[in-house]
Order: C-alpha cells, then sequence, then structure tokens
C-alpha cells in the first residue's frame, strides 16, 4: 500500500505537467498517465526526474496505481475528450472514488456529469483551474465544486498546491453541480473584459498619442504601482518592451486578430439566461470577433470615413484620464460578473459566496490584483451588498474616476478610435444610475405593435394595462 | 369533400385569430381548434361570424374536417407546448401532411422537429411570421422554412396572405431546417436593436433637451417623411401624443421597465455560436435587463455621480445630429444581422439570400422601412457584397452621417446619458474599419500567459509563434 499514489493525473500537457510536479512538491506522490505514452517517459526522464512522479502506461495500470479512495485528475480537452475519458474509467473505478475535471468544460456538462456518477457513488467535481503555465507550477488559483463528499478527501490536496494570498490558500469550495466550471468560466469572462479593457488603453496611446510600445511602457509600469495593479498590467509592461526581429518591438509584429477558446462566449450565454446584463464581457467578446476579419477590415479602412485618430491634447492629461477610465471600467465589470454570480446563486441553486470567490482570485489566477483584495474586503464586511456599485468603497472610487473617464471615452469618440470595453462600460454606469430609463417608451411600443401591456410609475408592481395606440 | 377545410388552425390567440380572418378574406376555408374550446365558440359568435370558419371542439374532429393532404398551423406558445402539440397531433396525421409552427419557436428545436417528422413522411415547416395584430388580420410578413416539399403546397396561401411590397408578396420560402425561424429570430433581434436606437434618442431629447412628448413628437414626424421612414418611428410619433390621465402624456406615466421575449437573447446566443459580432442586438436586450433593475437603479441614482444631463447647445442641431446617429446605428445594425445570415448560411447549410430575406422584411413587420428597401437594392444589384457596410449606397449614407453621429454620442457621453445602441454602434464601426486594431496586444497577453501563440503580419496566416516573455 505505501507505494500507492494519493492522487493519479491524466492528461501530460504543460497545465497537467506544472501541476503534477507542484504536487510532488508538496510531497504527494502522483501517478500519471497520457494517452500517447512516451509522454510518460519524456516526463520521467525530463521534469520529472527525481521526483516520487510514478509512470503508468495504460488506464489499467494507471488505476491500479492509485491509493483507496482514488482520486483522479483529468488535465484534458474539454467537450468530447472529458465525456470518452469518464465512460472508459468508469468500468474501473468504485464507489466513493472521485474524479476531478480541471479543464474548461461548461458547467452544463459538469452538472450533469456530478448528477449521472452520483447514481454509481462516485464523485466527480469540476475543478476550475486558473494561472497558466506558471499557476500550475507555483500555486494557482483553484474553484473546485461538484459532489459534495469529495470535499473533505481533496481539501489538503487543493489549498496545499493553490497559491496563497496574505495567508489564505487560493482554493475553496464554490459549491454543487456545475458552480466550480461556473466559476471558473465568469474567471475567465472577466478575463476577456480585463484586457480589452487594457487593449483600448493601449490603442488610444498608440493611434491617439502616437506613442510607441517603448514609450508606453514606463505607463504601465506606473499604473502597475497603484489601483491598477495586477498581473496583466505587469505583463503588459513586460510584453512592451520585448524586442522582435530587427530590434522592433514584437507586440508591433503580432497579427491583431485575437483568438478565443469559448468561455466568453459561454459567460454571454449564460447573461442571457440569467438576465443579467454583463455588457463587458460581451462587447470584449465581439472584439475579438471583430479582430479576426483582418482582411475586410483592410478594405473597410479604404471607404468608410471618419475623423484623424491623433489627439492633440496634452498627453500627461490624455493618460491620467485613461488610467481612470481603465480603473472606473474593471469595476463595472467585476459589478456585472458579481451580478452574474448573485443570479446564479438563487437561480442555479448553488452556494456562491462572492466574498469567497473574490478571495479565491487574489492570486495564483491570470486576473489576480489589488483590486480583488478590495472586492474580497468589500464583500466580507457587507456580504449583502446587492451590487458592487453600491458598496461604498466602490461607489467612492468610481465616482472619483467618472470625470476623467467621461473625458476619455469622448476623446476616443471624437477620434475614431474604438474602445468598446470603456464605452460600453460608462453607458452600462450611466444606465445603472438612472432613476429613470426610456424604457417606458420601449413598452409602450411594444404594447402598441403586440399588446405586451406595461405598467405604471403609480401603480403596484404586477398591474398589467393594454391601450389601443393606433 | 367540397366541406372539408384548406387548412386547420389551433390556437385562437389574437394573432391567431386574425390569420384565421385574413385566410378566411382571401377565400381559404379554415378549421380552427383551440384547447379551451369556449374561444371556438366565442370566436365564431364575434369576429368570424358571417366567415366560412368551421369551428371544432375536438382535435380528433379537428383532423378529420380537413382536406388532404393536411395543413396544419400552429399559433401556440413555443417550448413545451408546441412539443406536445405535434406529439398529440402526430398519430392523427398521414404521410405528406404538413404542420406549420407560426410562434417563436428557436430554431434548434426546429431543426430537430424538421428531420424527426421528415422520418414519418411528415412535413415540417418553421414559420416565422411578424407584423403583430394587425399585420396577421391585413397581411404579414413570412418567413416559412423547413421541409422543401411543403412549399409547392403552401406557397399560394402563404403568399396570399402575406403584406404586399411593391408589387411583390412578403412571404417566401427562406431555405431549409430551422431557417424560417432563424430568420424570424434576426428580424427580433434587429427590432430590439431599432427599438434601443430609438429609445436613446428620445432620452437624449427628453433628458439632454427638455422636450416633453408633445415637443417630441414632430421631431418624429418629420424623421418618419426622410430617411428614417419606418413603423417604429410613426408608431413612436403616435405614442408621444396619446394622453393618459390628466391629460398627461401616457407614455410619461409608464413604468421604465422593458420586457423581453426570448428572441434577442436567443439572437445573442445564435452570434456567439457563429463568432459574428452583433453588438446592437447584444446591447438592447442588456439595456432590457438593466431596466429592470428599477429599485437598485433609484438607489444607484443617488450614490454614483455624474455630470448634468442638460445639453446646453442649440436644440435645432442636437436634433440634426440625432438623426443621423439614428440612421447610422441603423445601417450598423442591419450590417451585423446580415453578417450573422451569412455565417449561419455558410456554417448550418441553409439557403438564406439576404436580398431574399431583406424584400420579406419590406412591408408588414415590425421592422418594415424604406430603409429594407433600399438594402433589397443593395442586395439585388450586389449579392455578393461582403458585408452591408461596403455596398456603396450604405458606405456613403453612414460616411455621410458620420459627423453628426459622432458629435451625438460626444455630446451623450459628456451629458451622462447613455446611449449604449449609438455607441456600441460607433465602436464597431470605428473597429471595422480599423486596418489595425489592437488585437495584437491581446495575442501577446495570451502567448505570455496561456502559450496561445500568435501570428505575424509579414508572414503567411496559419504560421503560429510562441516566444518566451517572462
Amino acid at each position: 500500500m505505501t507505494d500507492q499514489a494519493d492522487i493519479g493525473l491524466i492528461g501530460l500537457g504543460v497545465m497537467g505537467r506544472n501541476l503534477v510536479l507542484n504536487m510532488d512538491d508538496h510531497g504527494y506522490r502522483v501517478a500519471v498517465f497520457n494517452r500517447t505514452t512516451e509522454r510518460v517517459d519524456e516526463f520521467l526522464a525530463g521534469e520529472a526526474a527525481g521526483t516520487k512522479v510514478i509512470g503508468t502506461h495504460s488506464l489499467e495500470e494507471f488505476v491500479a496505481s492509485l491509493g483507496r479512495p482514488r482520486k483522479i485528475l483529468l488535465m484534458i480537452t474539454a467537450g468530447k475528450p472529458v465525456e470518452d475519458q469518464i465512460d472508459t474509467l468508469f468500468p474501473m473505478l468504485d464507489r466513493g472514488d472521485i474524479i476531478m475535471d480541471g479543464g474548461n468544460s461548461l458547467y452544463s456538462d459538469t452538472e450533469r456529469r456530478v448528477a449521472e456518477l452520483a447514481e454509481h457513488g462516485i464523485h466527480f467535481v469540476g475543478m476550475g483551474i486558473s494561472g497558466g503555465e506558471d499557476g500550475a507550477r507555483y500555486g494557482p488559483s483553484i474553484m473546485p465544486g461538484g459532489s459534495q463528499g469529495a470535499w473533505p478527501l481533496i481539501k489538503d490536496l487543493v489549498q496545499d498546491i493553490a497559491a496563497d494570498a496574505e495567508g489564505e490558500p487560493c482554493g475553496d469550495w464554490v459549491g454543487s453541480g456545475g458552480a466550480g466550471h461556473f466559476v471558473k468560466m465568469i474567471h475567465n469572462g472577466i478575463e476577456y473584459g480585463d484586457i480589452q479593457i487594457i487593449a483600448g488603453a493601449y490603442d488610444v496611446m498608440k493611434r491617439g498619442l502616437g506613442m510607441t510600445a517603448t514609450q508606453m511602457q514606463p505607463v504601465f509600469v506606473k499604473w502597475n504601482e497603484g489601483r491598477l495593479d495586477s498581473y496583466l498590467i505587469d505583463i503588459t509592461a513586460t510584453i512592451l518592451g520585448v524586442a522582435g526581429e530587427d530590434n522592433v518591438p514584437l507586440v508591433d509584429q503580432i497579427l491583431d486578430v485575437a483568438g478565443q477558446k469559448g468561455s466568453g462566449a459561454w459567460t454571454v450565454t449564460a447573461s442571457m439566461d440569467e438576465s443579467i446584463p454583463t455588457t463587458l464581457v460581451a462587447e470584449a467578446v465581439y472584439a475579438r470577433f471583430l479582430s479576426s476579419m483582418v482582411e475586410e477590415r483592410a478594405v473597410a479602412a479604404e471607404v468608410l470615413s471618419g475623423p484623424p485618430n491623433a489627439i492633440t491634447e496634452d498627453a500627461a492629461d490624455v493618460i491620467d484620464d485613461l488610467e481612470d477610465a481603465v480603473y472606473a471600467s474593471k469595476i463595472v465589470s467585476y459589478a456585472q460578473g458579481f451580478m452574474l454570480f448573485r443570479a446564479a446563486h438563487e437561480d442555479l441553486g448553488w452556494e456562491l459566496e462572492p466574498g469567497t470567490i473574490a478571495a479565491l482570485w487574489r492570486a495564483g489566477c491570470i486576473i489576480r490584483s489589488q483590486f480583488l483584495n478590495e472586492i474580497t474586503t468589500a464583500y466580507r464586511i457587507r456580504p449583502d451588498v446587492p451590487n458592487l456599485l453600491l458598496d461604498p468603497f466602490f461607489s467612492e472610487a468610481i465616482s472619483e474616476a467618472e470625470p476623467g473617464w467621461r473625458r476619455s471615452v469622448a476623446r476616443a469618440v471624437s477620434a475614431g478610435i474604438p474602445v468598446p470595453a470603456h464605452s460600453s462600460a460608462l453607458a452600462f454606469y450611466d444606465g445603472y444610475r438612472s432613476a429613470r430609463l426610456p424604457a417606458n417608451l420601449i413598452q409602450a411600443q411594444r404594447d402598441f405593435f403586440g399588446a405586451h401591456t406595461y405598467e405604471l410609475i403609480d401603480r403596484p408592481r404586477g398591474e398589467f394595462f393594454h391601450s389601443e395606440w393606433g
């Protein structure tokens, strides 16, 4: 029995390999398997040389190497590969065994798998993991959810390998069913928003102020020392300093076509299901779609008119306003993300505590930031605040940033530089703080053409009226 | 045999009743059935008195009353009611019979139903119908798609009862599978956009210029005489003139909470599936979600700061710019809608000809307009134009409107009035006409934290590179 592994991992991609090494560092004995078994040998001869890692060359050998109850972490592609792997593993497992899915599976698939495997006494855990290669190796953010009975059995492992934020592990149970992958999905959706917010600021500096990558770098370095202190701002500064061929900044040589792998789009679909306005994620995903139309854009640039992009105001002022725009847009984006949690919490019956979730993202993951410390604090002080924008810290912070943010958006609009994340965030902010929106006209139109009825401002909610308008 | 009905209709809601009367006007003998059979009697004693309509009081009687092959039009709620009705009807039908679903079913459900019923030789048609009560009564826009073999058998009926646009019927076959309901869904998505665009203009006049409903009415009347000539502008003008209690404009008494029934959200989900940036529909749907948070908005209005809404510039200039904003935003919105058609055409194997679809929307439906005549003409002259924004008529029209549109958005942004549809459309326009977007930075970031690779501007597409950035 002493030779048996504490945990098994299937899928030796870079994330899988780094998680194995991370677990090994923390004293866990890990068995590994990969469909292409050469990868197992390469790993044992290479990165895993000198570790306690057990290489296996068949699924049978892999399963036999695991101590009971078996704990198996899948680090394979979401969708059919996960489905097939579960089907193959299933007959080899016993009641009480645990399968963890560490990929980016769709939360509704996870919800279904938890229920299906529970019928056979097998625990299934959707385990959101963020942090990229480095996070996996030295401490990611881990968001497990699913079969509740698994948690006591995996808690130590999860918290040992997770990142540390102010003495607390960035790994905790987020809820039942598909909650783990739902939380990871929202993390990724917010990541889309953060990235697009930064891209807009970069574009205004580049096209509006004519700054080079080298000239922009100190701006991001400085931003990273203040309220925008975060991994994504930090790596942006690093990226801007990397030279490519002929000593031209590498970023300037990269094609402006941004890929996406689905979790942003899933977040938008979930927002539609839950009736929550996550405008930042949607605009960010759409901006990536638009980026991919690179040939059409080249034609359109010749045909469609607009003003000169150059901004002639004082560059330092423009950059100060941009910092406000980035910060305020971020606040709106996170407020929207947490609105979606709250709705899912109520609608899908999950135990999604915003304070717990914010805490998990403070370190280890791609969106880690000083900002998330502040969100964690806000939700710990006032767990029931209906919206992050109504929390005193954030309502004050965004109100302070508002004039610069607004100038920045108006300036980009006037200069013909698209800042869809900044402008959509501002439209949301202005809509959210509108005691009265023009939706009264919309209801009148809907009642006119489709007899959809309307409510009245001086009557109780739930009384519906119809008029013959024509 | 001579007593038998030409067609049967199930579901005597207002749309169903009006379609029956419309068919009766055109000489068709229609059998009707409704689950609550009192509705049948009421209809025959009321609106249908003196017509050839045959009332039936059981599904058996209904089916027996129909000539062969049977043609049955369902005008019932989408989802489970449609599913259940098909299940109940199915054993009573014979090969060659036709079921038409005239509701707003999800196109993927229709796609499945077409395939399932085809196995039994029954034709299923997803029949998008737009026009509200009046359209149903006097000529709607009809978008049938599904089992191709049904079309010769229903074509005369469809085209007889449809609206007429410049001598052409607004009813034509749009494609196989779920194409009919897909087209109707996009119609509705575009309708969401049109409505939000108008709501933004209304809000700027109301909050920015302090205009009353009565003062705004002539603006919409005038707009309706020019390039914005459309049903929705027309009914807006009418609505603004309707007085409620105490002679206060009724629109001012209506609660600013806009409902929605799902097809806008479905359009957004489809746009995510097809990777097409339909930003206008998304912002419009999100604006409705935001409108429903009426209590939270009242709190936020007290807490979150912003500038005074008042616009002090010359009102006539502001209104001229608003007209440009409405027109240009509409062009973007329709361009995005047709992008989604093109993608679905290629991806889902449907025969969605943009010129055919635009032609169907010229009359009868909620989005009918002079504008759709111009889109029809554009696509008939250049069916292969890759994007409506690149068609000479529209590229010129939007370039002419662009300065006023831009001033209008910048003005609303500066005044703190949310115009999410206008501003999102402009961000899309500025992105679309950008030969170079900041997506190069996004790809650098993605490669930095996730080894997602990037392409280079001076290398062929499809060559992917990775850097060690850190």
